[in-house]
């Protein structure tokens, strides 16, 4: 299917390859297409910058917010958490009666690491894009975990951890549920709530950026153990 | 060993119960003993007053927070969320040198169920009472299950599943960490590092209790796979 990812960083990245290679015709979206390839540092993780891995992976194209969010029949965003609500507002329209499916968490590095909130306890960054895409509906998952383990989660014990959803339209889970289980390969999804549970899973990432720093190791995830 | 635990609540009890079950001499601590003894209800799982609790458990005294505080070796805070700073304040000096699990959580129930928190995001009630208490070592711990998975972790999945502990003293967290494999029977219990981490374990409640809401159960823990 086509689908649209806002975001040209690690996990945007990340996605769109594991789409790609799944068949998906896959278009990634950024605020300005040439100065994204004008970069040639290395990424965050030490990977290759973006015009080195669209090199690699031919099939995914590189094209403006606005192009990503045309193309997308399923859109993700992938944005960071000061970029989403600007970035989703600007492509309102192209959105409307779509699924997004939200990955980003409202991090706030202005402290350094370990990162607290910019939103949190009562209200959540997945809450505001949903009022800001009122038509548009929205699955908040895959932000408690690695870039790398939301598209492999087999890397870790065999994939026998838990993937959270959540999101206030019952159908738009269950499609992003296939998704994740058939596509992914999670072996466990579970259905957390409507989209206020947003607030859950973001808060939850406070603690895992603790973990991160207790254990060494982005490669962990939670079991939901019931 | 002399334990003394602050708080008449269900968590309280349910501590004080296992506790007394190893041998330990333990004493409850409570603002108005005459008060706490008057009360007739059931508790909040439909458990006995304590009144009635304490008749079943006659090694176990009912005694103010100063006597409590005062004849702990440990002291277990098992306080309300809006109980924990009074409540800790006015026995400082009994606490002085000593170790203090904090297993309280700040809950803020005025918008109903599910909670939000009362400190969140840049500080926690775990700091809070550190800061409180700088003679104390403070360990938090046990305040992400319900009570009665907290003493008796096997009654779920055989004890496969995760307990952090976090505080500025690592003795402290060794001798709690004892206490929980050896007294308890915890498996895994992880240090997720100094009490700035409370933010993390507190925070998660809210997903905890969105959980709750989801699995229709309290009975449930997150193993952190790793």
């Amino acid at each position: 299917m086509n689908i649209g990812i806002l975001g040209s960083g690690i996990v945007a990245k990340t996605i769109a390859g594991k789409l790609d290679s799944l068949g998906h015709a896959v278009k990634l979206g950024t605020r300005d297409v040439q100065a994204t390839l004008a970069r040639s540092e290395p990424d965050m993780a030490g990977g290759p910058p973006l015009r080195t891995w669209l090199e690699t992976h031919p099939r995914v194209t590189l094209v403006t917010h606005d192009e990503a969010a045309a193309h997308g029949e399923l859109v993700i965003n992938a944005l960071s958490g000061q970029g989403a609500i600007p970035g989703l507002r600007s492509v309102a329209r192209r959105l409307a009666g779509k699924i997004l499916i939200d990955v980003s968490n409202p991090l706030d590095f202005s402290n350094g690491f370990p990162p607290s909130l910019t939103v949190a306890n009562t209200d959540s960054l997945g809450e505001q894009i949903q009022r800001e895409l009122p038509d548009t509906r929205v699955v908040k998952t895959l932000n408690t975990v690695n870039a790398f383990l939301m598209i492999e989660p087999a890397q870790l014990a065999g994939g026998d951890h838990t993937m959270l959803v959540c999101g206030n339209d019952a159908a738009a889970k269950a499609q992003v549920t296939r998704l994740l289980k058939e596509g992914f390969g999670w072996k466990d999804v579970v259905d957390a709530g409507d989209i206020t549970n947003a607030r859950g899973t973001e808060m939850y990432v406070v603690l895992w950026a603790r973990l991160f720093g207790a254990l060494n190791t982005p490669m962990f995830n939670i079991k939901l153990v019931r």
